[in-house]
């Protein structure tokens, strides 16, 4: 059973909350560590962020996100880079774990030329990131989002990507909805052993309800999280686990209950 | 350029028309080869389709579709295996290139029970198969249906698979709507050298319409249709390539619309 001190709310999953309210609800709930999305922590000013979370007694697991490098003209591609040396601004002002990169793509760019920029725009960045020590964290996502999301689809790909750099400057965030399909996730993780940075945890609902919005809690889709958790731990990943779930219908609910949920999942079933 | 002599209608494309439509079809548009699903060959009754197609001088690229092999218990897993023996009887009397296997998924079963059943499904397949002079080509499908059609989701994983077997018992059909985002797509259809059994080509549409009926015509997505046909050319492939659309709006078009636009999208793009 995973401990509740490895728990991490990731602030998406209850989308309705404000950085303050998402704060309060951690405290609330003994919850020990909180992941920051950048669209909230711009509402709230980031020193605002950080003085929240110091008060609270909270750890920042990740900063979400930087990335999406691909653009069709060289100003988009150097604007795109700019936005992530203030990614890595804010998440070495909050401590974080790690900025979380979810890369991009583009109909536009097509998938052979945004996989380049991807490679471009992460060795442009990992000098600044460097000098401000903070790790970025590549996120595969799912193939499903390749054409636009992520062009970074398999725990192989990042890792061949990550490994351009030390351990300590470029590693993975692995989420149980963009890797369980993948008929090698158990030797692959494994092998990502020393550049794990994050680890999220959700649920495949059966049918998926939405390309999106269609992730869900623990438990209530076909997700062995306990396995891939284990695999995580194995590879010596001893960090926090963020509950990170999209879904329009949590979005809607109570968000205390929610957290009590939550947590009950996250003990019994990760 | 792909030469029109290597088009293949898959019947799904036009999923109003019945077999003897469909062939029809086909002859009026000059389009040399037809794949055939098996809830039609059903309505139609097989010794009416091999006349159909005989008749016509159509060759059988395929007949869609064997496979969905898991189940809960035994009796449910020797039922399907029965009715991939009758599979098999279709392709032989049809003289298709392939029985395409599509190797089923079970979000009950769970994954890597699956995996196995799948492994067990198509060990007890390839000797009546082998008999009947049938060959087994195994469809790996996109992660996004991991959880319920298909656990076989790379072509790495079909290449495993296929290789406990002779090279013409058992290989691989390649559809681009598939493979497309495998960061290693061309050296795995490399690989696949002297295993390739068929080519599908279509489209990702972005945004993606839908998880089942969202596929679209060449040239409306993102695919590089004309790169991968090369890629599956380079390995040694020449025989027919099937256009296989599922897609709602196309359902409901002119059917003789949709395939004089197949074949123009056919030679100009693929």
């Amino acid at each position: 059973m995973a401990e509740k001190a490895r728990l991490s709310l990731n602030q998406i999953t209850l989308s309705s909350w404000s950085v303050s309210q998402a704060v309060e609800g951690c405290v609330r709930h003994g919850i020990p560590s909180i992941a920051l999305w950048r669209h909230k922590i711009a509402e709230a000013g980031l020193a605002s962020c950080v003085r929240a979370v110091q008060n609270a007694g909270l750890h920042v697991s990740s900063v979400c996100r930087g990335g999406m490098f691909p653009a069709l003209t060289a100003a988009g591609r150097q604007e795109n880079l700019e936005d992530n040396f203030r990614a890595v601004d804010e998440a070495a002002a909050l401590q974080a774990d790690s900025l979380v990169l979810v890369v991009g793509g583009s109909a536009e760019v097509g998938l052979m030329d945004a996989r380049k920029m991807v490679e471009e725009g992460i060795a442009a960045l990992v000098p600044y990131a460097r000098q401000c020590g903070v790790k970025l964290g590549l996120e595969p996502l799912h193939p499903m989002y390749a054409a636009e999301r992520s062009v970074l689809n398999t725990i192989e790909q990042a890792l061949e990507l990550a490994s351009a750099y030390g351990p300590q400057e470029v590693g993975l965030v692995l989420d149980v909805f963009h890797i369980w399909w993948d008929p090698q996730v158990l030797p692959l993780i494994a092998k990502c052993a020393g550049r794990i940075y994050g680890f999220h945890v959700n649920d495949w609902l059966v049918p998926l309800p939405d390309l999106l919005l269609g992730r869900g809690m623990m438990g209530d889709g076909v997700i062995d999280n306990r396995m891939l958790r284990l695999a995580v731990d194995r590879a010596g990943y001893a960090g926090p686990i963020e509950v990170e779930i999209f879904n329009r219908i949590l979005w809607d609910s109570d968000p205390d209950q929610v957290l009590r949920q939550m947590i009950d999942r996250f003990t019994t079933l990760v």
